[in-house]
C-alpha cells in the first residue's frame, strides 16, 4: 500500500472516470468549437491565486478540469483542426502514455531502465525501416524537432571544429538552409551561438525547393571570404508549402564540400514512408542525420521526435560527459542514451509508438496518410475552381495554401472569422510577400466530409463578405 | 466517430484494463525485484525485427507489455528504489497525464492552446510561491533540468555578449560552478560551444559547499588574464551529497561582478519549500534564474522541470524568433511560450502538476518530504554505528552516502550484490577519490520500514562478505 496517495480503489474509480471522459471526448471532439472562445487571462483569473494548503478531493479537480480547463482548449484532436500541422492522439497512443506515466522510469542509462532504452531502439529501428534508411542510422528520441535539429547542428559543429569541446567554438562557421526551412533551424543556430549572420537562406525554385546551384554558389562565396561552411539542412515537407528539397543533389554538394547534411522531415518524413513517395528521401541514406516526428502525422501523442544519425560517434563527441555518479559498465548492447544528447533523463516515450505501430501496422498507416494527401489535392482543385479564391502553392502532401483574390486584408479577416466560428481552425502565413491561409489535413479523425465541411465554412464566410 | 482508431467501446475496455493494471502495479510495485534480471539486448532480441504490416489486436500488445517489457523495467516507483534521486508517479499525476495525452495539444503559442499556456502560468506561480520567490520570476516548464540549465546559460551569454544573436559567440566567456555541481552544467556549457576549458570548478568546504572566496579569486584571476566571467551556477542539493551552496554569498559576488546567477535546485529546491529549510534559498530572490524539478521529489510523473527566470526579456532576446506562419497578436496576457525557449512545441505538462498540487496540498506535501529527510538522518545514524560501515558525508536532505571501511572494491562489489538481489536499488559515486554507495529516499510509496528493509539487505550482504 502506498501511503498518502490515492488508494487502489480510488485510483480505479477515478481512472475509469477519466477513461470514460477520454472515450467520449475522442468520439465527440467534433462537437466542440475547434478554437476556444476565451480572452487572454480568462483561465488564470478563474483559478485560485495560490495552491491549496490542504488536499482537495479528486471529484473537485476533475470537475474544474471539465468546467474551466476544457473550455480554454484549442482542440488539436478535432477533425476540423487544420492549423500548423495537424496531429492525432490515437487510442493506442494514449494507452501507451498511461502506462509510461505509471512506470515513470528514466531512460538515461541502460541500467537505469533496460526496457525504456531497448524498446526505444526497437521502435526506432522499425521506423527507420519504414523510412527506408539503412541500418547504420542510430536512432534516439527527442521531445520536438527543434531539439533534434539543435542536436544535429551541434554535432555538425563538433565534427567541423576540432577545438570545440575543450577550447570553445571557433568563429566563422556557416550553416546553409533554404529560405523556406523551418524557424527551428535558425533558432538552433542562434541558440548554439553561431549568429544569424552565419545562417544562409538559399533561394528556391518555382515550387519552393532549395536550388542546389545557389547552395553551391553560396558555399563558394563563403570559402572565398575565408569562412567555413560546415552544415546544410534540407527539408522534406516545408512548413510553408510542404515542398521537398532535392535531397540527393544537396547530399552530393554536402559530400563534395565536407558539410554535415541534416534533413528536416519532421512532418514530411511520414509522407515519404509511402511507397509512391520514396523519391522524397532519395539520397537521405547517405545523409548525416534526419528528423521525423511521429507526434505529427503518425498518430502518436505529443511529444515524440525521432532523430537519426549516421555518425553516433560524433554525437558522443559532442554530448557525452559521464560523472562518477552516472558511471556504468561498457557493453556495446547496453546503450546509455545520455551519451548522445543534452538532456540527461527522458520519459519512456517508446511505449506509445510501440503501441501505435503495432496497433495500426504499415498498411493501415499508409491508407490513412494516402487519404489525407488525396483529400488535400481534391480540396485544392475545388478551391482553384472558386471565383473568389486562388491556390497559392502546389500540394505535394496534405497542406493546401490559398488566398482570397481580394488581397491580404480580406484573407486575414477571413481567417479570423473562420477561427471565431468554431467550425474549423486554420493558420496563416506569408508566402511570396502575400498573406495565405493554410488548411493542413492530418488528424486521424478527419474524414473527407470534414475537409469539405471546413471548406464550406471558409467559402460561406468569404461569400458573405 | 473516428475512423480506423479504437472504437469508444474498445477504448473504454482497454482503458479500464490499463487502469486496473496501474492500480495493481502501484499497490504492489514493492513485490517486484527492483532492478530487472536481464542482459543487454535481451528485450531487443525478444521482439520482432520489423513492425507488422497489418495491425495487431490490443490484447496481444498488452500481453507483450506484461510478458516482455515489464520484466526489463527498473522500477523507479518501487519503495526500495534508492538510486540517483528517487521519483514518484502519484495517482493524481498519472490521471493528469492521461488527460494530457488525450487532449494532445501543443502549447507553443497562446492561441495554439490557451488552456495549456495559462494553466502552466498558474501552476508555475503556485510553485513559485511555495519556493518563496517573488512575483517577478517568470516561470516556464522544460523536460529536464539539463534543458532548464542550458537555457539559463544561453540567456546569461545573451546578456553578456551583445553580438551573440547576430554575429555569433565571442570567445573568452567563463562560467563558474562548484566541483560538486551536476554534470548538466558542464554539458550545457559544452553544448553551447563555451568549451570545457572555460568552465571553472570552484572548490568546496568540508561540507561540500562552494567556497565564495575561491569563486571571487577565480573571477579576479580570469579578469586579470583578459577573460570575461559571465555566469555562476550554484546548487541547492548537489547530486553527490545534497550539499547546499551559500546562495546569498554567491549572489553578492554575482551582483558585484555583473554575472548571471543560476541556481540548480533540481532536487533540493523541493526540500527548500519546507518552512524549516527556507534558509537554503536565501538570496535566491535576487538571482537571475532557478530550476526545480517537480518530477523528482514532488510526486509528478517525469518529465516536468520548472524553470524560473527574473529576466524574461533576456530569454526572449536569446530565443525568440517568429516566422510568419507562427505570428500572432500582441497581448501581454497572451504569453507565447515559444518566445522563451528552444523547443517550439510542448505537451500539456501543467495538467499533471495541477492535479498533484491540488490533490496533495502544501501540508501533506511537507509531511512526506519531512519524513523522507527524517528517515535519512535516522538511517545515517544507524549506518554510522555499524562496525563495517562509515557515513561519507553529512545528510542535509534525504540522501545517505556511505562506504565499507574495507575499501573501494568491497563497496563496489556490495553495490552490485544489493542491486542483483532485487531487494533494493542503490547507485554509486566517487567522493573524495573514494567509492561510496548512495541511498536516496524520495518515493511516495517508501515507508520507514522500506528504508530499514533496504538497509537490512545492504548490511546482511556486507556481513556475509
Amino acid at each position: 500500500m502506498r501511503p498518502r496517495d490515492l488508494s487502489p480503489e480510488e485510483f480505479r474509480k477515478y481512472g475509469y472516470e477519466v477513461v470514460d471522459w477520454i472515450a467520449r471526448y475522442l468520439d465527440q471532439t467534433g462537437e466542440y468549437p475547434v478554437a476556444p472562445r476565451v480572452q487572454p487571462g480568462e483561465l488564470v483569473d478563474a483559478l485560485p491565486a495560490s495552491a491549496p494548503a490542504e488536499g482537495e478531493p479528486m471529484e473537485r479537480i476533475l470537475e474544474d478540469f471539465d468546467k474551466l480547463v476544457v473550455p480554454a482548449v484549442n482542440h488539436w484532436n478535432h477533425p476540423r483542426f487544420h492549423g500548423y500541422f495537424s496531429v492525432s492522439a490515437s487510442g493506442a497512443g494514449i494507452l501507451g502514455e498511461m502506462l509510461a506515466a505509471a512506470l515513470n522510469v528514466n531512460g538515461m542509462l541502460w541500467k537505469s531502465c533496460p526496457a525504456a532504452v531497448e524498446l526505444e531502439q526497437v521502435v526506432m529501428s522499425w521506423l527507420r525501416q519504414w523510412l527506408g534508411l539503412p541500418e547504420e542510422f542510430f536512432g534516439i528520441v527527442h521531445d520536438t524537432a527543434s531539439t533534434s535539429t539543435l542536436h544535429a547542428i551541434g554535432a555538425a559543429r563538433a565534427m567541423a571544429d576540432e577545438g570545440l569541446r575543450e577550447e570553445g567554438a571557433a568563429p566563422g562557421l556557416v550553416l546553409y538552409t533554404s529560405e523556406h526551412a523551418h524557424s527551428s533551424v535558425e533558432k538552433g543556430a542562434l541558440a548554439l551561438g553561431l549568429g544569424r549572420r552565419n545562417v544562409r537562406k538559399i533561394g528556391v525554385d518555382g515550387e519552393y525547393r532549395m536550388r542546389p546551384e545557389l547552395l553551391a554558389a553560396a558555399i563558394a562565396a563563403d570559402r572565398a571570404e575565408g569562412r567555413r561552411p560546415f552544415c546544410v539542412v534540407s527539408t522534406v515537407g516545408t512548413t510553408s508549402v510542404t515542398s521537398v528539397d532535392p535531397v540527393a543533389a544537396v547530399q552530393e554538394i554536402a559530400e563534395g564540400e565536407g558539410l554535415w547534411h541534416h534533413i528536416d522531415g519532421a512532418y514530411g518524413g511520414v509522407a515519404a514512408m509511402l511507397e509512391e513517395n520514396r523519391w522524397m528521401l532519395k539520397g537521405a541514406e547517405r545523409a548525416d542525420s534526419l528528423v521525423v516526428n511521429p507526434h505529427k502525422w503518425l498518430f502518436t501523442p505529443i511529444d515524440f521526435s525521432a532523430f537519426y544519425c549516421r555518425r553516433p560517434d560524433v554525437l558522443r563527441k559532442a554530448y557525452s560527459l559521464v560523472p562518477p555518479y552516472l558511471a556504468s559498465q561498457e557493453n556495446p548492447r547496453a546503450v546509455n542514451l545520455m551519451d548522445y544528447r543534452i538532456p540527461l533523463g527522458s520519459r519512456f516515450r517508446a511505449l506509445k509508438l510501440w503501441f501505435v505501430m503495432r496497433s495500426f501496422g504499415y498498411e493501415k498507416f499508409c491508407a490513412v496518410i494516402r487519404d489525407h494527401i488525396a483529400w488535400a489535392k481534391e480540396l485544392a482543385d475545388v478551391v482553384a475552381a472558386h471565383p473568389l479564391f486562388e491556390v497559392a502553392a502546389p500540394v505535394p502532401m496534405s497542406l493546401v495554401c490559398f488566398r482570397l483574390k481580394a488581397g491580404d486584408e480580406a484573407s486575414k479577416a477571413l481567417l479570423e472569422k473562420v477561427n471565431e466560428s468554431g467550425e474549423a481552425f486554420l493558420s496563416g502565413n506569408v508566402l511570396d510577400a502575400r498573406y495565405v491561409l493554410r488548411i493542413a489535413i492530418g488528424n486521424l479523425g478527419t474524414q473527407r466530409e470534414d475537409v469539405f465541411r471546413s471548406w464550406a465554412a471558409v467559402r460561406t464566410l468569404a461569400e458573405q463578405g
